[in-house]
């Protein structure tokens, strides 16, 4: 482990380098991971463009990256389920206190959790990295790296379709065909959803979420009034959807969302917009259509693996970029034009595969 | 039977009439009540002063009123749980189609649901009253015609506790001290708050609220911020609360209900405002702060009797005023001015008791 | 409708008859169906041979048969979402009153609920056959007939997998290869379910279940150990399965599924056994193994049609044998002699395909 | 802390001794507490009277209790939420492992948990204790120590409640009017129960119970025919209970539970009886009736305290009998021969009030 640990770290708004870090040592309840393959998320793009996202502010130097695969160099002390040589994901968000909502079985609400590349935690595009070991989940030998990688997206789309209430037979809405419209499209039809509509500005976007499952495609063009994709979406399916997935946080979809889902149905938010919005509420509430917030996720992990594992659901088309780690500022580049899906940085140089 | 049948029927905006109409005549699966008491709702005078609510307007004679109890004076010949004689309280929704709403036991969103003086349905203010069989329900002695009528806003209050989620221990907002206001407070002690916190703009009305049991009051002024009296509600209580009833409508109390609800609670949108509202969805949605309307009720009549029955809830310091059915027009003036909390009409000429 | 309404009668235990019974005509809210294809479930010939079922016994003259499909060849005055020609599957179970159960949305528990071929109600096993319009289900184009008919034994699975709450990821142990335990099979999958486990004593029924999908079967031998068959599963699966449905109501069945079944877990209760059973509940108890059983279903056909016309699941496979209606006697002893899995009636001489 | 630490210690089956141990030093997220109140629970009872519960045996000296409350005498080293004076309940249930169990908020089911009193965990019958910092909590100043201490049983009605469903108008049949009956009682009428029906061999517990708040007391003798008992329930109540909450663990009041609840209803299984019970599964499968067990509780204390400190929940009555510490054998005896509901032991030796 006298080795270089080379990581990509943002050190303020528009100031993004590739720098050597220690290699850290992990404590008793932590793993030491050679990263393998690591994701490029919007929100490390919008770090890195914008300095922060919301009330998280970058003021000092923040490694990037949670969406993270890597195998076990050294195992803490206490720890029991792991070994070197482990293969696992990395489950970005690990709780550090046991507090009501860790309890109650709802860490990801934990006011003090720790989330890599959300300030001031640093993230793993890096070459070692340790973490919690109670949060990194052995892969079994038929999930590649990549796909364990793919796990944190996943897991927006199953809290997404877990909290809208996706089951058998359901109709859904998505709203947006970006990386994670597209997982939620999977998960939904993962837990049962007969038929799927999806929306985007952008014809190819639809093109994509078609080849991976969805049965409807609506291009909406801006200016398209709400209620009149509402109606669309009606008539595509022959009925409201029973649920909605809002993935774009744009004000006018949340309001499509609202009027096209059945009366009794749900409206899940997993997109973010602006601070403020104008929406039409009574018409949700008189119908009893619920608004329900996402945020990240919580007890994905497992289930995703078992996923994953089992073949049910199949994430490998959506990396369409590989960079070496070297060449991670063309990787947020690439991600920053919204070219192609997902961009995968591949940490080890030994081995570059999915 | 060959009585009259004095009712208070609204003829267009403003035009509220008392006069005479025939004695319905019960189908197999109904039965005739004569009336006893009829509470004002809000709703009735909305309709008398401005000849609709939404989408539902006035374009035909409609006879007032919902909340109500009477005697049964004939019965259906499919009728078998009702007698003549039983005093019963009336849910005043009825469902008219087997649709999936009602198989699914949300019987309250079948779109084609028969609903008490909602246009073009009429309600019961009157003396002689048909309903449906099935949505009567028989009181026992020891709970007055006027509990029986009082049952109708305090389903509003019970479906509203349900379905934000009040249990055992919960804290609890409510923004309101009207009369609806004040059934959330009476069912969310009875479903076991621990706590619970009303605010309105009113002092009197706080007071009345202290005497029905809440624990803090808060006396709101117009300009208020929302953030600060999120503030407020949590000092109060020393957290944030698990759970807020919104009961006003109002834009700044529904942006002050999300503000001050606890991460993963759920606000309850009970107040009907306008159309379109601007708020801080992104606060709820990122702490997953779920928002939940109330559209009337379902599936409470037999538990509000339990509950009455066994003395677990006391509603009578509800009623303020009682007005024979002959004064309904300074009845409804009364509700008007908003004096007192609720108006009791006495439909019966023989038996004008609670 | 002056044809002849050839139906399968069973008079008393053993005494199964085809005869000729007057074509029934439809009450305002019914619809006369010509029948196409009838399943023929254990029951029927449960009925047949022992001539009760529990407290249900046969008395009188009851038509047979009860998961069907057919026709609309007459419309009652009140119907308005069928029209003569449609092609629908049929609920057998239509509630006769508006009573807690149904209100709440689980009319399978009603008392008085009509139920085909559930005595004294007629089934559907003859050319012409009434039923309540709103348990009658349009088919889409795409679904068969036979796929029509096969809803019912689709809606076990279906109600067993809701209230066992399998969901994404799940792993499943399910207690028995014959036609449920098929049906749970497959929904389960559709529903999400990462692995599932089948049990049965005979190998070549656990065949069936591998090409229908099943990860791992097991062959149980009488006498096996409970607790030795629950180790097993473990075995199969590297850990405890989520729930469990058990389909074979055998008491060590019973004993295996609740051993078997991780903490937290459910055992979802299916197949009927004798009255009195001997179980290790403690180890249940003590472990929150939720116990569940189901009663027929309720609210399925419409996720059921959805499913079908989505490609989602796949029953044709389950209908082994076809027989016309004219041999019906023949094809009951297909049934009882255990021969495929599912004997399907042809009702109509005119058309007698899928 | 110089002082001697005195305990209760069970050697082994038969051998309870007061004897003088070293006061413990608490780790980093530990607390050090003085004791204060401990009541003696059944459990504790079974261990001195068989040296085991189950699968749990003693096989080395132990310290007994685990319904207690205490005051902070020193804090770790990361403790924020305590400091010294602070007076607290404990949870005697902390888990050890972050395990699927505690992530999903269902903490009571983790297999390493430890469990005060529970072999091999010491349990906190002594003047000196350390627990995790976490499982304790700040008891306000209208709550005393004695309160605190019966938030433990508390906890498992308010855990049986919570699973049984028990909510706004519920009726409730809880078997066995012992100390758990009596915190199920209280608590079911807390959670809105109208009526609740209590069964015990002995009428003079059953006059407690009415005397807490029991509507309808129903004496039980051995030999009742379980249906009988069952149809006696139902006319009390007028109907069939929707809950039932068995406390006794005996074989024929588990068949009364199932037969006695409605259609669509909840058993939970509070008492812990033999291995093997004999039960009308069918019954309840048929009628989906649900069975749940209860182990111990999770995410209790914090409402707990919620409605002590409301005063919503009044356990003072329970505690019949008080000791100092120094008599611990004679309080052990005292719970042994069924004296009083709740024998406290006081072990603060300058402090023996409530």
């Amino acid at each position: 482990m006298a080795e270089e640990n080379l990581s990509v770290v943002l050190h303020a708004q528009g100031d993004l380098r590739l720098e050597k870090r220690p290699v850290p040592e992990p404590g008793p309840n932590e793993v030491l991971l050679q990263m393998h393959s690591v994701g490029i998320c919007g929100s490390d793009v919008h770090y890195w463009q914008h300095g922060r996202i919301g009330d998280f502010v970058v003021t000092k130097p923040m490694v990037l990256g949670h969406e993270a695969s890597g195998r076990v160099v050294k195992v803490g002390s206490a720890v029991r389920h792991l070994k070197v040589g482990d293969r696992v994901a990395i489950e970005p968000g690990a709780p550090r206190e046991m507090d009501e909502f860790l309890k109650n079985g709802r860490y990801n609400l934990s006011p003090t959790i720790f989330f890599c590349a959300t300030p001031p935690d640093d993230g793993n595009l890096c070459r070692y990295y340790k973490h919690s070991a109670n949060f990194c989940y052995k892969l079994p030998d038929n999930v590649t790296f990549e796909e364990g990688a793919l796990i944190e997206p996943l897991s927006v789309g199953i809290h997404a379709c877990r909290r809208a209430g996706v089951t058998l037979g359901s109709t859904v809405l998505i709203c947006g065909a970006g990386p994670i419209g597209l997982v939620c499209l999977l998960v939904a039809k993962a837990m049962g959803a007969s038929q799927v509509v999806i929306t985007d500005l952008f014809p190819e976007r639809l093109t994509i979420a078609k080849e991976l499952g969805a049965d409807f495609q609506l291009t909406v063009k801006r200016g398209d009034g709400p209620q009149q994709l509402a109606k669309s979406v009606e008539d595509k399916l022959g009925a409201q959807p029973h649920v909605t997935i809002e993935c774009s946080g744009v004000e006018s979809s949340i309001q499509t969302a609202i009027y096209a889902t059945r009366s009794g149905g749900v409206v899940a938010l997993v997109g973010l917009g602006p601070d403020m919005v104008t929406i039409p509420l009574i018409n949700a509430a008189i119908r009893e259509v619920d608004i329900r917030g996402i945020f990240r996720y919580c007890n994905t992990w497992p289930m995703a693996i078992a996923m994953l594992a089992a073949g049910k659901v199949n994430v490998k088309p959506l990396v369409t970029h590989r960079f070496p780690l070297e060449q991670a500022v063309q990787a947020f580049e690439t991600t920053r034009q919204g070219l192609g899906i997902k961009v995968m940085l591949k940490c080890d140089q030994n081995d570059q595969n999915p």
